[in-house]
């Protein structure tokens, strides 16, 4: 296999360094460009001696005047709005790009309305929304992925058999879900200090998230519906992993076994979807470090509901592996390479 | 204060110890006879090193027969049905009792439908459901308290307000609740072994645990509503406290700041609930070891929803803690005698 | 008992929020006066919400002069340098003043060569170094106790009952310590970042660390020997707790039965200190959120060498906890006022 | 390449699944054979739900008689005693052993004296001591390895560079190693329950633990010297790492600097160690899941002595990635085959 040359622009922080364990394996790319601005100067090895003995090359500031013209692979791990304009410069070279942050994932309204004014707005309806198991056949004729969020991934993934299939009531979703801290990056910050998130659960940003209406949008584009959630995250005291419980009203009675069908029927041509057998219910430990979407359900045939529960690990099928994933449909690769790894644990 | 001598039942589990904790600073609670089947003959301070210094005496056998006659409070932290069976031999003596299991929590049909045959029904009627702030009068009058579980204290506090001013929906109540792992016990077992939970987060026993219909008996007997709750628990890899987010209907819309005058004003008189201010949600970790209830909310105007997040330390406003303000109540103590410790943080 | 009107300035880190909660449950103390520097203005509860219904002042900014009058007590959580600044000026008040910071543990010559210039020399020799365990005659006619390090506390209780009767070899000791994160303060930077800590273990300030010198003098003056130790600390994941492992060369063969007797002995009247039995090693969660230090310990009477294993909660012996018992010596109170909190568990 | 059909035996403990992790990903490696005594008849991917869409074979019961007859290569992770017995039996077969208990390290008296009578003790001399960093030539004509311990492992890497310059006093080293509870393996116990080990860390079987005579046999035999070390482990709360803190006397003085160049050039040609560079110590987190044993260490001149810090993943450099290792070097693969894991991070 050629290798293409791969840039990772915001090397430096937790989904950076993932994308770097996942790519530094990868049969068809070879990293070539690093940046992080903060970093600038300093070797990868450096700033994570985890990957000493695989990489050493120095990171760069970020900007693309700095990305060689050789590189073939874009990768952005960047802030929103700093992800757009580095996009749009690159975006008429002969480049094949995964943006990891959010610009490129919503609407223009949706967008300006939960982060504000859009800095390439003319490129929005360019970019495929990147989850292959929903979207896979606009993903392989893009340039440009918007990679999903986190918790959209694991809410999608678990609700996309039952909107499709028209089966719930789309004004009654309630998705719980339950995150690790490295989700919310590497900055530090009062709030992720060591001693203020360890031994405790919280919720935030209850009924505000700016995930909430990425999943909405993605699933009512997906099913044709008009889907509304009730979202409500909390923060974890662990590394990795999503765990999502969703709650949904059935339009007509199904039992457990039933639904379990519809999954694994639904999913069965997809390499990273695994659905649980009944009464056993996912715990995020079993995904941990790999591209997994792990799915269990309960249905309550009493009073027409049903419980959905998906767990990913955040840093793989919700941000780097993903990424991979819509890298190997952009540019040929086949759509598993790099990302059979088998889960760590414990 | 003259002290009243007690008699903790199953002393060497976590609940245990957490009484042994509270008691041995109490003013009015002399611990004169403690009992643990697995250690019976060992000293406490030898099986809990923790109460070196505070507590020296020896564990005797599980068995009403050799609870001294002088004995004039019992604790009983025992496994269901060994409870039911203790309770029936020493109700006759003039002692108050605190059953922190689950034998007199529920109606006759309920425990026969969720637990099997009930070895002592004849008292099921005499017993108290120990929610001092949603039925202290009635245990003013009792002998025997039935001190609640852990998730429904966590969930019944924070839908009372609802429930009693007959504002929701009572047939759609999502329930899901996040808890430490001393809730589990302290047997050892592969679930709760520290690789298996330790950086990881599941749902279990969903729509089949035992606290579920505690909360609808309880509720509905609080409110004389039909209360029905979709209640889900999830293991959180720390050692305490459980997170209750609760998702309510509400039968005509309200702001958030609506219902947290609501609240403040249900919860006015009582010590152990604090309500935080709008878009503040507690976290576990500011109740660790003490016996608060804290309560955060968000009303959704738009749809006639709203969140409710709910926090205790289990093992004490979910069990231990709420086990002695239900016995100063009993016993006539102040009912706040022995409470008054501020939580540990970090 | 008359309530003593108390300050304590630095409130909103750790250490302030430890000694708030041991000192809103003593009986002898009124907290009428807090600062913080970032936080003034705000009210404690707000910083803490832990603290709501405990206390519910406002946060004073730092400053000598707004320190009211009739403060009587003083404790100082606040950096080095900063520390002697406030006490400079407030000394010739009619107060007692534990200043948990280092500028007063150390000689000026040793002082200087590991902080720099200190502020405030002529105070000094004024302050009685607080370990009441090793020096209680002295604190005993102090105004000014420096409350000492939390390594140091836990290496010099281990290791009194050896330098002090001559035992060992006082140019080879290794001191190995092992720190929950709640020892590094509340400020957030990237090395407490959640997951920069969760599930991972260092050693850091290999041979450099500040409280080597304060180890290093406090026993040469117990002991009137000249004490060098080899001190390294690393950084555990777990919010609070120290577990110093001390390796001895013995003068001369000693069983451990020996060792256990000379400690036991030594320590008999010492009500926070409590030595395991043969073959026992202190855990730190033994001692969680109480104000003991546990010791174990075991000769080699092979090669004349020793192993002794001394637990603290760095947050309460290591520094509120003892703050406390240092201000009760000096106020006048038992002791142990405020201070029989037994540990919790888990 | 061809594919080599190897077993696993006793693959249901955390061990066990290491090796599958990295077998699973092998190309030279075909698993065509699991026992796990209590899990025989149950599908791999039944216990461990990680290896659900990789491997989907049958667990067998242990019995050499039941491994088939085309088994190349053989990983025994069982305990003790039961590990020689089918050792015994199969080893006159045309395979390569690597066994990953305790059977086969040590010389036959020292086998004798800490774990009892020897199964099989024919074939001591026939095993060669399983780290390629010291002992290659041995292993790469052996068909029998014994894998060594974990803590060894980060001991002897720690110390062999010294130890084999005769650069210090090899009567006066002292290893202190942290480990995470994954070494303790997959048996439920109170030990090992997770309330029991988070938020907590203490020293166990201080002096007696059955790896410091293989540190000292190991480097003893490496060295021609009589090597003793004073060996106390610690439990910490965290799934994976040991960390070993190692102290020695030089015989004398050297600078950092020197050492640190003498560790570079005695690893220089070895893959999977990492010298740290001055003034930075490693962490376990930076090896977590792969195969590398990283090392810090500072030298003290005023005193002659040096603090050496060694880190690996328990489970993977530790356990199951050196199998591999040794594996590749009797199958005449390349020693890395296999094991070019980046860590995971956080």
């Amino acid at each position: 296999m050629r290798k293409k040359r791969a840039a990772v622009l915001g090397a430096s922080g937790y989904t950076g360094y993932d994308l770097l364990r996942i790519l530094t394996a990868h049969p068809g790319v070879e990293i070539s460009h690093l940046t992080a601005e903060k970093h600038a100067g300093r070797d990868i090895s450096d700033v994570f001696p985890q990957m000493s003995g695989f990489l050493d090359i120095e990171l760069m500031p970020l900007g693309a005047e700095s990305i060689p013209d050789d590189i073939e692979l874009v990768f952005l791990a960047l802030p929103h709005g700093t992800s757009a304009a580095v996009v749009k410069e690159i975006y008429e070279r002969d480049v094949k790009i995964v943006d990891l942050g959010a610009d490129f994932r919503l609407s223009l309204d949706t967008y300006t309305k939960w982060y504000g004014e859009h800095p390439c707005p003319e490129l929005i309806e360019q970019a495929a929304y990147g989850i292959p198991e929903i979207n896979r056949d606009r993903i392989k004729t893009a340039k440009l992925v918007a990679n999903p969020g986190c918790y959209p991934t694991s809410a999608i993934l678990g609700l996309a058999p039952l909107v499709k299939n028209a089966l719930i009531d789309t004004d009654a979703i309630v998705v719980d879900s339950k995150s690790g801290v490295s989700g919310a990056g590497r900055s530090p910050s009062l709030d992720y200090h060591f001693c203020e998130v360890n031994e405790g659960v919280k919720a935030y940003k209850v009924g505000e998230h700016r995930h909430m209406p990425e999943i909405e949008e993605a699933l009512s584009n997906y099913s044709g519906q008009d889907v509304k959630v009730s979202f409500t995250p909390h923060l974890i005291p662990m590394d990795r992993g999503i765990l999502s419980t969703i709650y949904v009203k059935l339009n007509e009675a199904k039992s457990t076994g039933d639904l379990l069908g519809l999954y694994e029927n639904h999913y069965k041509e997809e390499r990273y979807i695994r659905i649980s057998p009944e009464k056993v219910y996912p715990s995020t430990s079993q995904v941990r470090g790999s591209n997994f979407c792990d799915i269990g359900l309960r249905a309550e045939q009493s009073n027409n509901t049903a419980v959905i529960v998906s767990v990913i690990d955040n840093l793989v099928k919700g941000a780097s592996g993903a990424a991979v994933q819509n890298m190997n449909i952009l540019a040929g690769f086949d759509e598993s390479t790099g990302l059979e790894i088998p889960p760590v644990f414990p």
